[in-house]
């Protein structure tokens, strides 16, 4: 993609009513739009990262045997009456409708499930989507961290045992893991015990992220790195006894439950006289976003995990007389994803547009590169700037 | 996939409630579950069909510059206050809430457009979405053909000058065509002149699919195969001067406006004091779906053109002693999606199966075929069975 076409452009100044880094960023880096509070536009560079943080989740879900469907948002009242759920304050409702709108799926899975798993060897069963939902937030001035509508992961699996139940749990928790590694997050990112919510009573695990703007405190146990919440935190850490614990700031990325027979109780759905086990587990595609920026960024701007990020080389063409736009072609050709910035613009406006989106490598072919038949090549992580030969270029990127 | 592993199973009987014939198909056949009228869950097997027909329609929109994006369903009231539409009926408004949900996205797109095309040298540009739309419909009883939740590509295109809209407005019309064509719809779809609506008082085109299920009629003309609508019917063909018209009933799916400065002026989105000047372009993704069906059944079930089938080859095991298993990786192993039929059901059943789903191509590896160290393989659309050497399989399908 030529900068010169792209719908969007950045913007120097903090937009005046955002008050998280994470959409500050993604505002002036033109990667979201605010419709409202809690309400965000993808735009095309921010659609491009939420496709790929979709795409990582859907593989590790699909590698565990999740099957992927599409639920609807609007959900009939008489569903939520079954679970006693319909006057839960998160929940929008339609004016002068028996309907609201979902903030989970319980409601619709749970007889979905009934519908098809009809004999013992229909299970276990994993079902997930990821899909659009609203929640009225009564606060939502975190940017992607507390939408009003948000796209979410949720995942429900179906048992007849509690060891069934507990086998897949763990199965899910180290596919959750490989998200968050694939997604940069691994070293931030925290398994913790938390109290249970809305959605069962026993207690659940969440996976924190560490970042200085989370709305969470999680209490890491400063021996073993066993993690909780504020909810449960206990004098001994459980794992080892020990009794010094690191309070860090964080933000929730994950959450996995074991929700027992809580709905197929509500929906009398059985096998052999015995309700059906389940389990629940979301992930944040939305709130993601917002936590890769707030995790990786500096002053300049969005310092995106290869893996995630829009685009993977920044080309920027400083009276190269064509040169830059060969050497575009030559990038695509050999599969990379490339944002050209073609602009007439100062090759000081360049780099910081450059810095702001945060994309990976930044390539530059100018007169001055060029005079050694080279291009300059710099990570957005590091300082350095590499002079490499053209015909050196596809060797090089290999390596990065 | 495995059938055995498949979430879902098909039904023998048509669902009680339901009166449309791709309704009625698309539940027996487990690509949909109903939970409540014109509210559906897109099942493993539809979602893959969804898929396949947003990726051809994103494919032909990126072909012609449009930059994709997510826009939100939750919508303020105050934007659409500015256009005179927070009335309409079609409108679901949240409760206690001045928000209601997206039938369409001019309200959105304007306000976006306009905070980044902001020189002369930033038009033309075109913006589009696959996104979720939410619509009061008091009649939502033909299946995937009317939606109160329905999955919509919807496209809105800025212009400097009508010339420059008009000359947008005839490559969307070509590539409409190309996205019909690709879904096999390419023989029963007309261009048609129709009435303006809620979007503008001129006229507007429409594609129309033929299907004696489609709830609109349409008039094409005997000679020169010009058609229109009933509000627009002219005694004599405006192309030809013709006076015999066939009458069909059709469905609508696809149809392209041109706004003119309605919504321009209602934002005040001026370049150099003149109001921009928009087209929108919808294609509805679910709705393709049920046409698609529609279109193509016979008695026995679905029969998906293979550019839009949820697996490329329904493959059934008839006791063959495990080789069955073998064509199934070797299949894989070249490319081929492939629902393997692994059940210990009679055969009877696994044919109906295979061709209530209509998935395109059905090889059966039984100790019959074994005997002749070969496969049947049958076309969905075809009557003839043919017995290919196991060596050979793939030789043959390269050539389906």
């Amino acid at each position: 993609m030529k900068v010169s076409k792209l719908l969007t452009k950045t913007q120097k100044q903090d937009p005046s009513l955002e008050v998280s880094t994470n959409a500050k960023l993604l505002v002036r880096g033109g990667f979201v739009d605010k419709l409202g509070a809690g309400i965000y536009t993808y735009l095309p560079l921010g659609l491009r990262v939420i496709e790929k943080i979709k795409n990582i989740v859907k593989g590790e879900m699909d590698n565990i045997g999740g099957q992927e469907v599409l639920m609807p948002g609007l959900q009939p009242k008489e569903s939520w009456e079954k679970t006693g759920r319909w006057q839960v304050p998160e929940m929008y409702k339609i004016k002068d409708e028996d309907y609201g709108l979902g903030w989970t799926h319980e409601e619709v899975v749970t007889p979905i499930a009934q519908k098809f798993l009809n004999s013992e060897k229909d299970f276990p069963k994993s079902i997930y989507q990821i899909q659009t939902k609203y929640r009225n937030e009564p606060r939502a001035k975190s940017g992607l961290f507390r939408g009003r509508e948000f796209i979410m992961k949720d995942m429900y699996s179906f048992h007849l045992s509690q060891e069934d139940l507990d086998n897949y749990y763990e199965k899910v928790k180290e596919a959750y893991f490989r998200v968050f590694e694939r997604c940069g997050l691994k070293d931030f990112t925290y398994y913790t015990l938390a109290a249970g919510g809305a959605f069962t009573e026993s207690f659940t695990n969440e996976f924190q992220t560490l970042t200085d703007s989370g709305e969470d405190i999680i209490y890491i146990c400063d021996k073993c790195k066993f993690a909780m919440n504020k909810e449960v935190k206990a004098d001994k850490c459980p794992e080892c006894g020990h009794d010094v614990f690191l309070e860090k700031k964080s933000i929730e990325v994950g959450n996995i439950f074991k929700l027992g027979t809580k709905y197929s109780e509500a929906f009398n759905f059985k096998m052999q006289d015995k309700h059906v086990i389940m389990g629940c587990y979301g992930i944040g595609i939305s709130r993601l976003l917002g936590t890769i920026v707030e995790v990786f960024h500096d002053e300049k701007g969005i310092i995106f995990p290869k893996t995630v990020a829009p685009y993977d080389i920044y080309l920027i063409d400083i009276k190269s007389n064509g040169e830059a736009e060969k050497v575009y072609e030559m990038l695509q050709g050999e599969g990379y994803e490339v944002l050209f910035d073609d602009r007439e613009k100062t090759p000081g406006e360049k780099f910081s547009d450059a810095d702001l989106m945060g994309i990976p490598l930044r390539v530059v072919v100018s007169e001055k590169t060029l005079k050694e038949g080279a291009v300059e090549i710099k990570k957005r992580s590091e300082e350095t700037i590499e002079m490499v030969k053209i015909n050196e270029i596809n060797n090089f990127l290999k390596e990065c």
